[in-house]
């Protein structure tokens, strides 16, 4: 079911179409090769300094790698994703080799996903991303070199039925989308004082 | 001149001919319907929970939101920045009302903006985020409200001349683009044991 966001003006279609859902169809079967295209978009994002603090570790169903990031999800996140065809651990980049912070490690690493999940979508996959997740023990299981660290996972797939899921995240699927007001995130002035 | 990514696999071409110039062209004028769908590209972004944690003021040339930004620049992003047609402060909600962190504000400003690059890209404008600002003095020269602050400012324009920018910023222009392999971002496993 398409779920193209109501936008008060005119948009990219892919990025009115894009949306994060739970329901994967469990038939689709992906290979590295269908991810490269997102991958090569986020290789290609911004960030501070071209520091590029972002690193994935992909699983597909049925893998090893797939099976440890299940392993690692929380709570309700361990019911709808293992039916996605691919798990992708994004993995920030926190400190420099020589332990200086990259300030804007986060901040980068979700533009790089956001590029991901575009590309992805472009191609008729759906992405919906994870912070719940066993962050740390992510960060061991996979064996991430010193400095980097787990940040989210982000399920991908072709979308399936909503009413494969479960009861109340069925109803969360069909669930109008919502935004807080144009008004209330764009100004062109500071905010009156208190 | 364009700067298309030399991509490995095809990608959407607004995400290959992205690209962050510090050359923009000092007769373009920039109004907030301009910028409208980009702002709307960026409110329907997916974040944690749905928290929406971006807030943005944007100045134009000329009025003083883009003069209050302009003096808060670090270092050279006072030389170039000031010829782009609007300057968007970039703002992260980093707490809840009640002092609760939202851990993901910052990754979720940064796929907010990528939004929001993206779908100016696609109207011929280019944008260029700088890290390099007095977060603190824009936090207070706008009276954000607490919880809330100045993370990064994205200059916005259409694409200028090289070559007049400063010479050392010019050679900067137009230098090959790089980034990591592919291969040192993407894998399908965990690292090797040390």
């Amino acid at each position: 079911m398409p779920r193209t966001a109501h936008t008060s003006v005119p948009i990219l279609p892919v990025l009115a179409e894009r949306w994060s859902p739970r329901s994967f169809d469990p038939e689709t079967v992906l290979t590295p090769a269908d991810l490269a295209s997102a991958f090569e978009a986020a290789r290609w994002t911004p960030s501070s300094n071209n520091t590029q603090p972002w690193r994935f570790i992909a699983g597909f169903r049925g893998d090893a790698t797939f099976q440890t990031i299940v392993d690692n999800l929380m709570g309700f996140n361990q019911v709808w994703a293992p039916g996605a065809s691919a798990l992708v651990l994004c993995v920030a980049q926190k400190f420099e080799p020589n332990g200086e912070p990259i300030a804007y490690a986060m901040y980068d690493l979700g533009q790089a996903v956001a590029h991901f999940s575009i590309q992805a979508h472009s191609q008729g996959l759906s992405v919906h991303q994870m912070a719940g997740i066993e962050r740390d023990a992510l960060t061991h299981a996979f064996n991430l070199p010193s400095g980097f660290e787990a940040a989210v996972v982000a399920a991908v797939g072709r979308l399936g039925d909503a009413d494969a899921l479960p009861e109340q995240l069925a109803e969360r699927e069909k669930a109008p989308r919502v935004r807080h007001d144009f008004e209330e995130i764009v100004r062109f002035e500071g905010y009156a004082a208190d």
